[in-house]
């Protein structure tokens, strides 16, 4: 794979720079002249410093904000690992058409656009408000060979990446990614393991609803994905191709261009910091742009944030997927950024600083 | 303290009553019905359904909120226990009415009506955008003697549970609890201090940003504060009387009336979380209408929120005041609202329930 894909991503690789250290350090300036105690956004003010890092500038404010839900069907949902037969795929895909899911009321409320893109759900919704990528009609079961060929990783990155600079081309600075596809918490415990590395029982979760004995019985799918395919771990492409999924490598391909693009990456939950991981795995500073919404109750999203190096700025219970937790979150972040662009400053105030 | 604040609560504390658990069992068994997998949406869930008991209604949207920030000064500041002057409460009432503070933006971002009361600062800042109500021109120092006398605290008890009823007369459906005051950390601890009990060092903390050797002196005014008092710890309004502040007493009024008349009460930090620990002392049923937007570092706001059995939405080592972590939590309860008043069942939208 790697050959391949590489290819294909070695422009938008050698365009992933280093953060700007030197704004975030006047960003801090800037939020220490403002009139409360100096640190007392906590988190909050880290986090608009990142951002100034990110974007290289100190002149924040609220930013363009953009929801990307990718959705596609895994094979080997026919191992029973998931509370929801296939199909739910495709009826999710047709309630964001019509505007009824959790993602809709989300976006809406945070001010986000949303874009839904069919990555390879099995059978396609026809409409307008969902962008037909299908690269292919879901993955092959991982349980018993390559979820993906070469190619369709390939393309599925691409793919993503060029979404983000179309995103980045129409104003948006930033990004926040979702998922949809019945399975794909096993196929990204199963991307985690290998890349982490770490055991399959301490990645795998409840998804969705499963009983005790359905994680028992992922755990083993998981095992077995990872048994038949043998991917070279040190290769998170091939680690994608192997026991990935079209709408995980697809976000894999969106971080990617998002961080060449210099646009902040909100995480949602397991499945987009699965992508995230192989992302980082195969250009390291593409870690510096990634924020992470929340931590879900999944045991391998807690690892992989670890591995991230990410502090979440929530921890509900989420478990939803969709960008629930990423859209969320957003409004913490755009009114931290309206905090640096509007507050007052103590001179301007005529507010006495005590100066620490 | 206790008799004559009584007759003039008496009404408002016998008009809480407990809450509509049947409205929070049907509200569960709404959201149960919509198109995303059981109880993933997790402490918001339970919000929702908390909410829906304390409206007493499943027929929930997004509440039409509001934020009041009471400010007042504090007589014991002359003891040397702020990082800031007490001038500093003053020079933000005027921030507030110009607009330029924290709470200003972070109101507006959440689309929340912003109310600012004078309980008692030293000096009055003219403006029609403060509410002067200003009971005495701060408190007095409570290390030598009582903070206020009883008719003082009377009338700023009294005075904020009919902001309460005024507020629920306008249609407001949420309150948003602040507090501005030099010292009032301090008074907070002290409050918090007698009603847990606990030792005042395992409830002060650096409040606006003390060094060590503050919170030392912090600590023993603290406890010179209940020594020279000595109020009687059964008795919630007279430990305010004694060691609390005109803005913690107009917030205990505030909590009280707003429960009264079935308003969701969002609680801020450490001192609001003082204030409503006094109204549940006094009542206990007004805990039922409490939720706590954050968990600040300072130690005693743990201890209170434990008192009132109160998970936090957030954690983000907030500690600014002026009720700015309740306006940063405010847009996840009205998302969560407007989950459950748009979004689409599984019948409706044609999709397989897991039915678990």
């Amino acid at each position: 794979v790697a050959a391949k894909v590489e290819a294909s991503l070695a422009v938008t690789m050698q365009q992933i720079e280093p953060l700007d250290e030197r704004a975030a350090a006047a960003m801090q300036a800037t939020l220490d002249a403002k009139t409360k105690p100096r640190g007392s956004l906590g988190q909050l003010e880290e986090l608009v410093c990142h951002i100034a890092a990110i974007r290289a500038t100190t002149e924040l404010a609220p930013l363009k904000p953009v929801v990307v839900v990718a959705a596609a069907d895994h094979g080997v949902a026919a191992e029973g690992i998931s509370a929801y037969p296939s199909e739910v795929t495709r009826q999710m895909l047709l309630n964001f058409a019509r505007g009824g899911a959790a993602i809709n009321i989300l976006a809406a409320r945070a001010g986000a656009e949303l874009v839904i893109v069919d990555a390879g759900v099995c059978e396609p919704v026809v409409d307008k408000r969902i962008v037909q990528l299908r690269i292919a009609p879901g993955t092959a079961n991982a349980a018993c060979g390559p979820a993906m060929t070469d190619a369709q990783t390939a393309a599925a990155i691409s793919a993503g990446a060029d979404l983000a600079s179309a995103l980045a081309e129409s104003g948006f600075g930033l990004v926040a990614l979702g998922d949809m596809g019945i399975g794909n918490t096993t196929a990204a415990s199963a991307v985690c393991a290998a890349l982490l590395p770490a055991p399959a029982a301490a990645v795998c979760g409840r998804g969705t609803g499963l009983d005790d004995a359905g994680v028992v019985r992922k755990i083993a799918v998981v095992e077995r994905m990872l048994g038949v395919n043998q991917p070279d771990c040190n290769d998170p492409l091939a680690v994608l191709a192997a026991v990935g999924g079209l709408e995980i490598a697809y976000l894999t391909g969106l971080t990617l261009g998002a961080a060449a693009r210099r646009l902040v990456v909100l995480l949602d939950g397991f499945i987009t910091a699965a992508a995230a991981l192989a992302a980082v795995r195969q250009q390291p500073l593409s870690a510096d742009y990634l924020l992470a919404a929340h931590r879900s109750p999944e045991p391998g999203h807690t690892l992989v944030l670890e591995a991230l190096g990410l502090k979440p700025l929530l921890e509900l219970g989420l478990r939803l997927g969709e960008a629930s937790g990423a859209a969320l979150a957003l409004p913490l972040i755009q009114s931290a950024l309206a905090i640096a662009a509007e507050m007052a400053t103590f001179a301007a105030a005529g507010v006495t600083d005590a100066g620490h």
